[in-house]
């Protein structure tokens, strides 16, 4: 499908550019951009030149911050020497969505992948060795996906960090709650009847 | 999930915005393209800026162009007395697509859907009337979705028109080429069979 404008198929470009987005996709969402007023589209494309002005990285952790430290690392009451270790500043949100955890984080920014030319020295790793050395920290969480990719940078910290005085835990694997068993696949299926834990009531 | 900036929720809302984009896919879309260069996120936003500035619509058909008008309408080779109905951009998109159509067009702009609340004002067909009465127009053919409200706008635009000297047709309807006939759904099926075609070797 050609777009008989070089201006609309430039904008249906830059949408298709986005992950997961393709050019019919594209094409309907920017001609719904194209019935907006002049002053919408002004505030659509604002927005994104002043995030990119405005966000920093958090010098502690990583994550994403109007200032130059998080909220979260800023926090008085949070549990300063238990760091999670995370891949993504998603990752971050949806453990602080489930508002059970009182901790700190740090952010890695990717996975080691060899797929995807992703390398130990293309991850936030450094700081995060220096973190470990400079402040009081006691348990690091890995919960990165329990994907290969995550098995190998979980064992790669690991490898990094075991010289220090450090607990080292991970998120427990298992069957979801809430979900049927018949549904589950069988790695985790199996993993977690190894694994199984105390029955509780 | 509050994201820990304020920029970013403003980006992520102007993306929630767009038609069928939930907040969770545009968080993703935001945080990907604050990954990007500041050189890069100008493009992103210019583009929709330049669209909204240079993007015409075309003074005849209603068609998206860049010019005063469209570069179907201006094209020598198009027979100009065959007019087709559609109701959007994107209808012509997809007939133009098919190259088997070498008429013009007139772009309604919409439907008319008395649920949402649009009515025949709110649509390009007093000059479409314009058109027919000052253009040598020999037929309409009514392109515009095979529903209820489709059905609705043809009958409302034929009781405009029938007083000129126009033939009318429509879309053909039927089963979809290349599909099984399981599939079809029934009335689909039942006015395939009502309205069968001379059989063609």
């Amino acid at each position: 499908m050609r777009v008989p404008s070089k201006y609309i198929e430039n904008a249906v470009d830059q949408i298709a550019s986005l992950p997961g987005i393709g050019r019919k996709t594209a094409l309907r969402l920017v001609l719904q951009l194209l019935n907006r007023s002049e002053n919408e589209i002004q505030q659509f494309s604002d927005s994104f030149l002043r995030m990119k002005e405005h966000v920093k990285k958090c010098n502690s952790c990583g994550n994403v911050s109007d200032f130059e430290t998080c909220s979260i690392c800023q926090d008085e009451n949070r549990e300063k020497s238990i760091v999670c270790v995370v891949e993504d500043i998603r990752d971050v949100l949806a453990i602080e969505a489930t508002q059970s955890f009182k901790g700190i984080y740090h952010v890695l920014n990717g996975i080691i992948s060899p797929m995807d030319g992703i390398g130990p020295s293309d991850l936030n790793i450094t700081h995060l060795i220096e973190r470990v050395q400079s402040q009081n920290i006691s348990e690091i969480i890995f919960a990165l996906s329990a994907t290969m990719e995550g098995d190998t940078t979980n064992f790669y910290l690991y490898k990094r960090l075991k010289e220090y005085d450090l607990t080292f835990s991970s998120l427990s694997k298992g069957v979801a709650i809430g979900s049927e068993l018949q549904y589950a696949d069988e790695i985790t299926l199996s993993r977690s009847i190894l694994n199984r834990q105390p029955f509780e009531l």
